[in-house]
């Protein structure tokens, strides 16, 4: 182990290699409620991508297990790493490197966060229109979860904005995909192999990342339903009215309750249509003409009151903000709750409905309150399952993705496989793609050193 | 060989084997310029998914090559057979097996066409926005090429629609990718691994493609500009605009002039501005709104002429639609002008002008001429490269293909590798990620039956 350890440091030098004591409690874990932390034997921070490659190379002569880590803000355990393991993390690798205004890219180190390039391209009149509810999620992260957040349905996830990578294979070699530009056919596509891929195929370092115009001007309204169905009926409207929402969630009514009591926000809905409503809308759209913006919200106002709205809330944009930010933090919200599992299937849009009074009845049958929300444009669904004893959660999470694939789904939308989910893929994924993935995954990483226990046993 | 004959009669009926003299000269090749044609030893046409897999496995039984052919309107020489081989076509698997209105996707058969999908999208107020030049391509094809078009500096290109896949893998089984549903997290995405595969890891046999709602009012205009570097100057600012450009093409002046006499468009350019001018760009917009169309168009106008064009002419819609479609011919126009090669390169929009003086340099040094077309937008370029002597033609795609790579570019953006870039991509590109690739190829094709030659040698 000493042996490991300086020729850590003679990579990263000793002060970026800790171990034992040093190491704090934060690097043994992600946000996952069902993955106990662990802690590694080591953690190293990389300044370069040649350290990167160095580190990948020591672990390989020693067989050492690499976790590769980004701010740990991930919700199916990735980031755990394996006991006597490394956890490899990208903090230091921090800088943007250009936002190029020419081409429409930002490229960046895997450590930068998304609030940082928030505020970077902000400066620049652009966006990067990835926003899951975590602005200090790292873009290596986000790129290896894939991950998706609310804009998904106007923008698409992650996968759609990463234009080119720079990654370091297990065995030390660095590859570039891609590049600045937003289409080629040359060869496979081996960034949107590795994006999504949970750090198993290789440590990114870079990303080249597409961005759009800032929008100048938002609005948002909330709209209340008395019944769930027509809630998921009026999203297939909204998405093909051209109004081209920038959100579009749905909020049951007691996730509504508890997002806004753990936010004190107070959203003006009357007590009396608060009682008969069982879920809301909300809908935000954008525009650079604030002219235009007006008229689209009026239209929307009309169109969501023909679909069955109980009524329509144009919020006020600090009530706006208020709301989305209390939604983006959810999951603390159900965490506080006591929530044992977040479930995060995703289900073709128009079978929402049905997938609904399918896990109601599942919760039922197996005695678990099953709350829930989620980017309902997307037909990804947010359910926080509240199921103490583990061998019923695990019958009830199983049953739940049951119930999605059966319905063409799968069963994670954005936050990805890890640990937490790795029992439910190997047992409810097709064996053939199962074993291409494997195979795959032998491609890149023939000792199988990166990341273990994700993905596959 | 009557043995493997008599076996592949087995599972697609007699019928449908063709051999020797049955087999027209069609099915011996495509539209790139630089691939002999060669008739393979069968072509067979099966009708489902299962034929396809039985298909494919007695070809592995006899080690024969399989050829998949969708329209065989590719550039690349992808669909061209190995002597001796079999070509599997795809035509007869034309069904589109649903418009999904509310999930806004459709799921279609391989040999369906693109003419086709329009055609039935429009029906239900929806579009699958992928626009090649040829409308008589087959989804299977597009989705083996990751065709592009002139709407992707809008929506993308293929890969960006393709949502999921059923596939046949080389030994016979089949798989399903994907589903209706934008986003996903749950392992390896095989969808966007075999989208621009060309043919070498799977036979594609059915597709669910993302829908979005048809723009009810679309506009052209066509701006000369006197210089090239103006022109691409022009090119990030249009884009960043928040105009949303549908179409974005350049077109040099020689193009012009070729594509314009071939389809007879006048587009009413005065003689005095022709002389001056260097290069066009046609820009399209859509809307769901006329009256907001109008007020865009209006504001492009005068933005082109901020950005130096030295007129801006509002095309008719009919003018515009014949110029457009003039424009998707020009293919048609080099070669019947006698063009030896089609480049089309895809480099950051940035450096489109450097690029274009670069190529220039290489054809004056070499004594080539190269007209110049493309999606400037996407940073796509289109070259007819004319230059008879093989041995020189070759020297001047290196040359031209190297000067790409070197601005961070790559060889195809839209038209794929097949068989006739193959050796300069093998040459050129980094081996480490040839190593990659080939031993995915591995992963999916042990036996190496499906689209030898294709990619790699
Ligand atoms: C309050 C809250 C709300 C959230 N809401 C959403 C949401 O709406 N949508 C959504 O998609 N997600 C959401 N998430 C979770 C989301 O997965 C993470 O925010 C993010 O994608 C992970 O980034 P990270 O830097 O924290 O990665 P980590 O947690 O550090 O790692 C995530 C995975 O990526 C791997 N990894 C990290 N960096 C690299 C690298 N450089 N190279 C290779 N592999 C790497 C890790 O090994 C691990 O498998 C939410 C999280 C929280 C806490
Ligand atoms: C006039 C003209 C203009 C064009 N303009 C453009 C343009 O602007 N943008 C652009 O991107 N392209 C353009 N193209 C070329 C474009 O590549 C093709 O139009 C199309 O993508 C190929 O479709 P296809 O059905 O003809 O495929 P084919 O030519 O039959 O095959 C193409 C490749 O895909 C493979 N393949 C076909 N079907 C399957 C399947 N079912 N499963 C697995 N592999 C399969 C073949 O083996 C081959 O490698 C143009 C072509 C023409 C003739």
């Amino acid at each position: 182990m000493a042996d490991v350890g300086s020729a850590l440091a003679d990579v990263v030098g000793a002060e970026h290699v800790l171990s034992g004591e040093e190491i704090s409690a934060d690097y043994g874990g992600d946000e996952a409620l069902g993955v106990a932390p662990q802690p590694p034997a080591f953690v190293v921070r990389p300044e370069t991508t040649e350290q990167v490659a160095g580190v990948l190379r020591v672990a390989g002569e020693h067989g050492l297990a690499v976790t590769p880590r980004g701010s740990g803000t991930g919700l199916s355990g990735g980031a755990v790493p394996v006991p006597g393991g490394l956890v490899l993390s990208l903090e230091r690798m921090n800088r943007v490197l250009e936002i190029d205004t020419a081409n429409h890219v930002a490229v960046v180190q895997a450590g930068v966060t998304l609030g940082e390039l928030d505020r970077l391209t902000a400066e620049a009149g652009l966006i990067y229109p990835v926003f899951p509810g975590e602005s200090s999620a790292s873009i290596g992260g986000t790129v290896s979860t894939n991950a998706g957040g609310m804009h998904a349905v106007k923008y698409g996830v992650t996968r759609h904005q990463v234009l080119g990578l720079e990654a370091v294979l297990a065995g030390g070699e660095v590859i570039r995909t891609g590049g600045r530009y937003v289409k080629t056919s040359t060869g496979y596509d081996l960034t949107q192999l590795i994006v999504g891929s949970e750090g198993t195929l290789a440590v990114v370092t870079e990303a080249t990342l597409r961005l759009r115009p800032r929008a100048a001007h938002q609005a948002s309204v909330l709209a209340p339903f008395s019944s769930l169905r027509e809630v998921t009926a009026a999203v297939p409207k909204l998405v093909g009215s051209g109004l081209d929402p920038l959100i579009l969630e749905y909020v049951d009514m007691l996730a509504m309750a508890a997002i806004t009591a753990n936010a004190d926000v107070d959203l003006g809905v009357p007590e009396q249509v608060r009682q008969t409503t069982q879920a809301y809308l909300i809908v935000t759209l954008e525009n650079r003409s604030a002219e235009r913006l007006e008229a689209d919200i009026e239209a929307l106002g009309g169109l969501l009151t023909e679909l069955g709205a109980a009524d329509v809330y144009v919020l006020e944009s600090n009530a706006a903000r208020e709301l989305i930010t209390a939604r983006e933090k959810a999951f603390w919200a159900a965490k506080s709750a006591g929530a044992d599992a977040i479930v995060d299937a995703v289900i073709p849009r128009a079978d929402l409905a049905d997938f609904f009074e399918a896990v109601g009845g599942i919760g039922e049958r197996r005695g678990t309150l099953i709350v829930g929300c989620g980017h309902a444009g997307d037909g990804n669904v947010h359910l926080s399952v509240f199921q103490p004893d583990p061998e019923k959660l695990t019958a009830v999470l199983r049953e739940i993705f049951t119930e999605a694939m059966g319905r063409g789904g799968a069963i994670s939308g954005e936050h990805g496989i890890g640990r937490e989910k790795r029992p439910y893929f190997l047992d409810l994924e097709d064996p053939v793609k199962l074993r291409l993935m494997r195979q795959i995954k032998q491609v890149f990483d023939p000792q199988g050193i990166l990341n273990p226990g994700v993905l596959f046993d």
